[in-house]
């Protein structure tokens, strides 16, 4: 069987070919422009592939409510020409098999939890943290939505006592993304996080953002893993810091090895699916679209 | 059909008689002893009632795992006789129907999305702002479990400018239930809260804490509909005040009429089943267990 697998993003589409396993076959990338011009590429890139099902991982805000007549769309995005556009119904058309449609993070999530690093596990949370945050929610076995979907990068942090940096979220400031994300990071240094030396005490300050709403997110929701991927994450160093001020968070509080010393190592981890997680969450999306159509 | 509930509370233990419609026909409380006393008296109340299912709602934390040896335990409790107590497997020897069981306030998230003011919703999120602060999460029409089960009574928030109170949870300090549970509003005020005027500034600052937590959670979670139950929020100044606080948290960013003036309103609301919540939750989660037993 073959699956065809889309990562939607803001600047760029990614598409490629995926079999059951997970396997990626072929691949190919291109930049987003329109969106007339765009899925007219992915639509040519497909339609002799012999693809069984699709999925859609994809940039947002999208309706991923069923019985909404916007089921399927690109809803608010400052993206030129993709607010409010079809872009699932309008791949419906074009390839008339079943396709599976989220968020990129919700797919990196399910694609973590199908091959990954949560194999096995029927909930995980997946963080993305680069240019912005994002977060994927996978509990019970489902991919969350509810409202709209999860936004969890811009949940509201306590600062720092040492940093003054006001954050860079045009909505909220200083929420999660505003004070952890790149271009913050960029911002409050006067330097690229990718410049910076390894035991730079912007790592620390990091580290403090992102534990702290991991700690507050593993109250809230109780994952069975954490994944933290994105361009930020690519600092290593990162890990064992933000695994402390986790710790530091909960005190003790939620009684579980996982949480301890020993066990947070393998709590709190990169994508196991590493560069690949995206287009095997969109792989993994299409092959429960398969799985599940009429 | 008949379906007996249990509301097992650390002080005390409720047990009642419900219907597949949520209705609750009859009820008994008493105190909370010994587990063995305790559970012998609801056995004895059971007995002879000719009930199909059972539901328990469970104070807490408590074992969740159906695949772990202590599945259905109360785990780690301070309350005399009760840790590692397998409340769940005694009360199967003894009746031998089919039990469903879940932490107390996943009851309630549940028993507000059968019959209550989340009916028909497939999520939502039931806090308790008493003595203590929990919350159920209802998410995807399964109740959430994942490592243990949630605890977002814990989360970290800000602390509010004007507030030089320390906080009162003896593992955060200043976690919501540390700043905004009922004894962190009569120790920060020297006054219980029932005695304080609905416009004395202690409402703002409780509006502050519990706001914030709300539009962390919808960031993260997005669910459907928040009810907010337990004694502080009988002061019902406190809803307007909630709402405000979440808007001014989430400053628009997820886009949905729920979320704005005129539909939060109907979003962030008291429970439907109003008193019975708990009870009700108990009944919804038997029916649960009848209908998925083996």
């Amino acid at each position: 069987m073959l699956i065809g697998a889309v990562e939607a993003g803001g600047t760029k589409f990614v598409c490629g070919i995926g079999n059951e396993e997970g396997e990626a076959l072929d691949r190919i990338s291109f930049p987003t422009e329109y969106p007339e011009k765009t899925l007219a590429q992915v639509v040519d890139y497909f339609k002799d592939k012999g693809i069984d099902a699709l999925g859609i991982g994809s940039f947002g805000p999208i309706n991923l409510n069923p019985s909404s007549a916007q089921y399927g769309y690109v809803t608010t995005t400052p993206k030129p020409g993709w607010s409010n556009y079809p872009v699932l119904p309008e791949l419906k058309k074009a390839l008339n098999i079943p396709i599976g449609w989220d968020t990129d993070v919700n797919a990196a999530a399910l694609g973590e939890a199908t091959w990954g690093a949560a194999k096995g596990l029927d909930s995980c949370l997946y963080y993305t943290i680069g240019t912005g945050v994002g977060v994927g929610v996978y509990a019970e076995g489902r991919m969350v939505h509810g409202l709209v979907h999860p936004e969890g990068g811009h949940v509201l942090t306590r600062r720092h006592p040492e940093d003054t940096y006001e954050g860079k979220c045009p909505y909220h400031g200083d929420c999660l993304e505003g004070m952890a994300a790149g271009p913050a990071i960029e911002a409050r240094w006067k330097v690229k996080g990718s410049e910076l030396p390894v035991d730079h005490p912007a790592w620390e300050m990091e580290a403090y953002y992102i534990g702290q709403a991991l700690a507050s997110a593993i109250l809230l929701l109780s994952p069975k893993k954490i994944i933290l991927g994105g361009g930020v994450m690519h600092q290593r160093q990162l890990f064992p810091l933000v695994r402390e001020q986790v710790m530091s968070g909960l005190k003790g509080y939620v009684a579980s090895a996982a949480l301890e010393a020993g066990g947070i190592d393998d709590y709190i981890v990169p994508p196991g699916l590493g560069d690949n997680a995206g287009l095997c969450g969109s792989i993994a999306l299409g092959l429960r679209a398969y799985q599940s159509r009429a």
